[in-house]
């Protein structure tokens, strides 16, 4: 097995999965959660997104959230910005990095910023320069890279195409995204063959969704492949198993847990992670999907 | 990626699954259960164990439900056989095929069969005699293969040794367990190559429990590496996510998904193996805890 010795973590789960959680999360206990997250040895936490509370109303104190935080001396503190309304109150609330996002798929991309793939470039390259002017760096997501929740299948030079539009904006790094959970492992082995030293594997995550059980199978394709930063929400969050139409990302302790396992460094404390995961869990009230948390509620 | 084109699913859910639900399931609804999954295009069913009631008290009706299921031509119908005395009733009942089992790990063993490694292979070996006598085939089972809940690491030298030793008593196939779902893909990946040469892969299936959430990503491993017979237990039976002490097999359906949507045959419809998912989880009264048994639920 080709493995590497260390894997980055880029944590998601306050934006990504809190995005998806209805119950309203009081904001002093996103706040709190953040704190604890900042304890467990990541060295990226996406604190929130700067999106309008009418699309996502969980995410309403965004700016609050951003400025409240206790940001600790080697972490990069990220806030997802759609356009300039968001970046001028992420730049207000001083974030580490910036982050962008579209879709590789055109339906995707027009239910979700209700915009065609053509008319996103000019919105977000707006963004891109003005993060770039105000000093940060910019993390670009691309939604539904392995299959489209409307169009199903996706075109791969698409999704190159998108990413390369994206690179040549001047975005730092590229997060692919299985937005929902279809990706196997033979299709993220033959699109990463596909893309193989088409972009710097430094500036390339991979975002995986565990809708259906695939996520650490495809994390395993994709590290043998010389990949090596994931994103991961705590605990699975935001993905409830038995909510409707929720699918969530991989959870960070789950995805933690198979690296420790085959001796890769993540730098991460599980007993840190699975302690903050409690505590979210305790905020949401209600079962964390995780493996890793099962088996600590178990223990409790 | 070193493919096979097909892959042998054995279902063990009546046996492995429903020996781990607490609340007792009426015997027609097993009988039913078990003539749904034989629609699903199965071509192995393990239906029960006749190991003693005091034991394992959902199982006391092995008799009967070896009896009543409508056997359907093509399909191997299977029995866990302790000793003799299960042996005589198997052979009463007429089952296909005897299973028998035994840990690699000395304190498992202990516990489960209250002997020592040693004591147990006579114990076996006159099974598998009685069982060949009556013209039966065999399969094997060994525990604990990949890690011990009471010795932690076992000893592959010494679980290579029980495969040797059954193998010797004449046993048609050995299924390496999992047990307790700690097995990683760099575990599974070394012990395989250790392997490589000792046994036929026609004779070996891999049995993953997916407690820590990497059963896909140590099926993708074995696959590769030429192994194309896996347990599974419909829906996750026996696992639930927030019942104590509970460690699921992989959901035999979660399994499929991922093998079909890499192009691997299973000779298994999906449909119908969602349908008997649905009917047993509505027998058990609670959520099964397979993805694919998630989302069909939602789409209910």
């Amino acid at each position: 097995m080709n493995l590497p010795k260390q894997v980055i973590i880029k944590e998601v789960g306050p934006r990504d999965g809190l995005q998806n959680e209805k119950e309203e999360i009081k904001t002093e206990d996103k706040i709190e959660w953040i704190n604890q997250l900042s304890e467990t040895g990541l060295s990226y936490i996406e604190m929130t997104s700067f999106v309008h509370p009418k699309w996502i109303p969980q995410l309403k104190d965004a700016l609050e959230v951003s400025k409240s935080v206790n940001r600790k001396e080697g972490i990069t503190y990220a806030a997802l910005c759609p356009n300039m309304k968001g970046l001028e109150r992420a730049l207000e609330a001083d974030v580490d990095e910036v982050s962008i996002f579209m879709s590789a798929s055109e339906s995707h991309n027009k239910k979700n910023i209700n915009k065609s793939i053509d008319e996103t470039y000019p919105v977000l390259k707006e963004v891109v320069d003005g993060a770039k002017q105000a000093g940060k760096s910019v993390r670009g997501y691309v939604s539904t890279v392995f299959g489209c929740p409307y169009d199903g299948h996706v075109d791969k030079q698409q999704v190159i195409d998108v990413c390369k539009n994206l690179f040549d904006m001047g975005i730092d790094e590229l997060s692919l995204g299985d937005t929902i959970g279809v990706a196997n492992p033979k299709q993220v082995s033959q699109f990463l063959d596909l893309i193989e030293g088409e972009f710097s594997k430094d500036q390339i995550a991979l975002h995986f969704h565990d809708t259906r059980g695939m996520a650490l199978a495809n994390t395993l394709v994709s590290i043998e492949k010389g990949y090596y930063i994931f994103d991961g929400s705590l605990g699975g969050l935001g993905g409830c198993p038995y909510a409707k139409g929720a699918s969530g990302n991989v959870a960070t302790d789950d995805l933690v847990h198979m690296l420790h396992e085959m001796g890769i460094d993540t730098g991460l404390n599980m007993d840190r992670l699975l302690d903050a995961g409690m505590y979210i869990q305790d905020k949401i009230n209600k079962p964390l999907p995780s493996k890793q948390m099962n088996i600590c509620s178990r223990e409790e």
